[in-house]
C-alpha cells in the first residue's frame, strides 16, 4: 500500500489548562480535554541533477508538507544555482529504490539544464581549512550582492499600500488560522494585490515556496514587492535580492545585517507595519 | 588598532509613514524622521579542538553577539559532542593571523577532553550517496531520543506557575525592549524563579546560549523547565531532551514533530501559554 502523502496539518488530543473559578492559585485548574490542530513539520531533503551528472544531495529542511516542488525550485533559484528562467528543466519526487516509504514524499529531485556555476556554500560542513571566509557581516552582503538578480524596475507600493498590507495577508493565512504556528510570505503588485500566498513552519521556506511557485508557472519571480509575516533577517533580503524584488514589507523588525544588505542591494525595506504607521528603512 | 567587539544592537536612522491627519489616502502621508535600535545579526564560525586533532570547522550561524562562549559550549553539549559535565575544557575567540581584524570575534574555537564519538551531522553537506538517513519524522525523532541526557527528576512547574512565566519573561527581555526583533530563552525552577534569560535574532541560538551558561559554570542545565518566548519546532525539543529539561513551556504553538518527540522523549510540552490558559500536548 503505497503511504498517504503527509498533509499540512494534523489532528492531536490536548488538554487546556484554565485558572479555577475565583482566579486564585488555590482554587485549582480548571482541565478540558479537546481536539487540537498542529502545524506539520517535516524534513525535505533536495537533490540535484544535470545532464551527465548523477543526483547529489544538496539541502535538507524542515518544513511543512505541501508545495514542495515549489520549494525546491525557489530555493535553487535564490541559491543563485539556476537561471529564474528555463535554467530548472524538472521536479520530481525521488523515485530511488533505497527509499522508506515514509521517505517517498521527502525527498525531491530537482533538473538543472546545465551544470551550476557553483554548488552550494558549505557553511555548515565539515572542514579543516582555516579559512573564515564569509563569517563577517561585510563578506555576507558582497556574497549576496553577487548573487542578485536584476530588479523590479516598475512601481513601488505606497505608504498607504504598506500599510494595509499586514491585514490582506491575514485574511489569506489558512493554516495560520487553523493551527497558529506558521508563517506567511506573499508576492504583491505595486496596487496591493497579493499574487501567490505561500505558507510554512519556516519563513525561509514560505518565500522559497512562492519564488517556486513562479518559477514553475513560467513567470518572473521579480515583483514590486514581497511581504512577509515575521522578521526580517539577511538571508530573506538576499532570497528578494536574488528574485529581483523590489521591496519588501515585514510586519515584525529587521536586523542590523538585513537592513546593511537591503541598503547596499536597493531593495527598499518596511519593518513594523500596521494599519497606522509603517517604519522605512533605506 | 584592535576593532571594537560589536555590541548587540546598533542606532540607525529611519523614516516613519504615517497616515496624513484626516487618515484619507489622498491627504498625503506624515513622514518623521527618526533614530531607531536594531538588533545586531553577525555570523559566528564554531571550530572544535581535542587532544591531538587540529582545530576544524564545525558550525557557521548567524547570531546576535555577547554569550558568545555560552553559545558554542550550548551548542556542543546540545550536538551530544561532549556530556555537560567536563567535556568541554576551553573556549576562546579564535588568533588565527588568517582572520581579518572583522572576524576577530566572529569565530570561537572550543576545546573538548577527548575525541567526540561522532561528527555533526553532515545533513546539509554535498552528498554523492543516495541514502536519505533522517528525512522522516521517525528518523529525526529517532536520532533525537539517542542522544538525550538524563532527564530531571524533581518537581515541575505548576499549571499556576507556567501561565505566569510569559510575563516574567517579558519583563527581562532587554534587547527585544529596545529593538522588538529577538526571541528569549530562559532555564526556570519548578517554583518559577527565571535562572538564566538569553536573548538572540535566533530562537535556537538561545537555547544554546543558557545551556552553555550553566555549563561553563560547572553547572547542570538538566532543570525543572526551559521557557521560550517564540514556537516549538522539532529542534528545540531535541535541544531541551539533550539538556535534561523537563518541562518545556512556549508562548507560542508547537509543530507536528515537536509534539511527537516530546511525547516520545518523556517531556512535559506547553504551548499558547498566557496568564488565562495554558495548553498541554503531553
Amino acid at each position: 500500500m503505497r503511504p498517504r502523502r503527509p498533509g499540512p496539518t494534523v489532528r492531536t488530543r490536548v488538554t487546556e489548562l484554565r485558572p479555577g473559578s475565583d482566579g486564585s492559585p488555590t482554587s485549582g485548574d480548571v482541565e478540558r480535554r479537546r481536539e487540537d490542530r498542529l502545524i506539520t513539520e517535516e524534513p525535505l531533503e533536495l537533490r540535484l541533477e544535470w545532464p551527465g551528472a548523477a543526483a547529489r544531495r544538496v539541502w535538507v529542511t524542515m518544513r511543512t508538507p505541501g508545495h514542495d516542488f515549489e520549494l525546491a525550485a525557489g530555493w535553487v533559484v535564490h541559491e543563485g544555482l539556476a537561471p529564474a528562467r528555463d535554467g530548472v528543466t524538472a521536479v520530481a519526487y525521488c523515485t530511488d529504490v533505497a527509499l522508506t516509504p515514509e521517505q517517498d514524499f521527502n525527498v525531491v529531485t530537482v533538473g538543472l539544464a546545465g551544470a551550476p556555476d557553483r554548488l552550494p556554500h558549505q557553511h555548515d560542513a565539515l572542514s579543516a581549512g582555516s579559512s573564515a571566509c564569509g563569517v563577517c557581516g561585510s563578506d555576507q552582503v558582497g556574497e549576496a550582492l553577487a548573487r542578485r538578480a536584476p530588479a523590479w524596475t516598475g512601481d513601488l507600493p505606497s505608504p498607504d499600500v504598506v500599510r494595509r498590507l499586514p491585514e490582506a495577508l491575514r485574511a489569506r493565512q489558512q493554516l495560520f488560522e487553523r493551527t497558529g504556528g506558521v508563517h506567511a510570505a506573499a508576492l504583491v503588485t505595486a496596487e496591493g494585490e497579493l499574487l501567490v500566498v505561500r505558507e510554512d513552519v519556516g519563513r525561509h521556506n514560505a518565500v522559497d515556496k512562492f519564488t517556486g511557485a513562479r518559477v514553475l508557472a513560467g513567470l518572473s519571480p521579480a515583483e514590486a514587492c514581497l511581504l512577509v509575516s515575521g522578521r526580517v533577517g539577511y538571508e530573506l533580503v538576499q532570497k528578494a535580492l536574488a528574485a529581483g524584488i523590489g521591496s519588501l514589507v515585514a510586519v515584525g523588525a529587521p536586523t542590523s545585517l538585513a537592513v546593511s544588505l537591503a541598503r547596499e542591494g536597493g531593495l527598499v525595506l518596511h519593518g513594523f507595519t500596521r494599519p497606522e504607521r509603517t517604519v522605512r528603512y533605506t
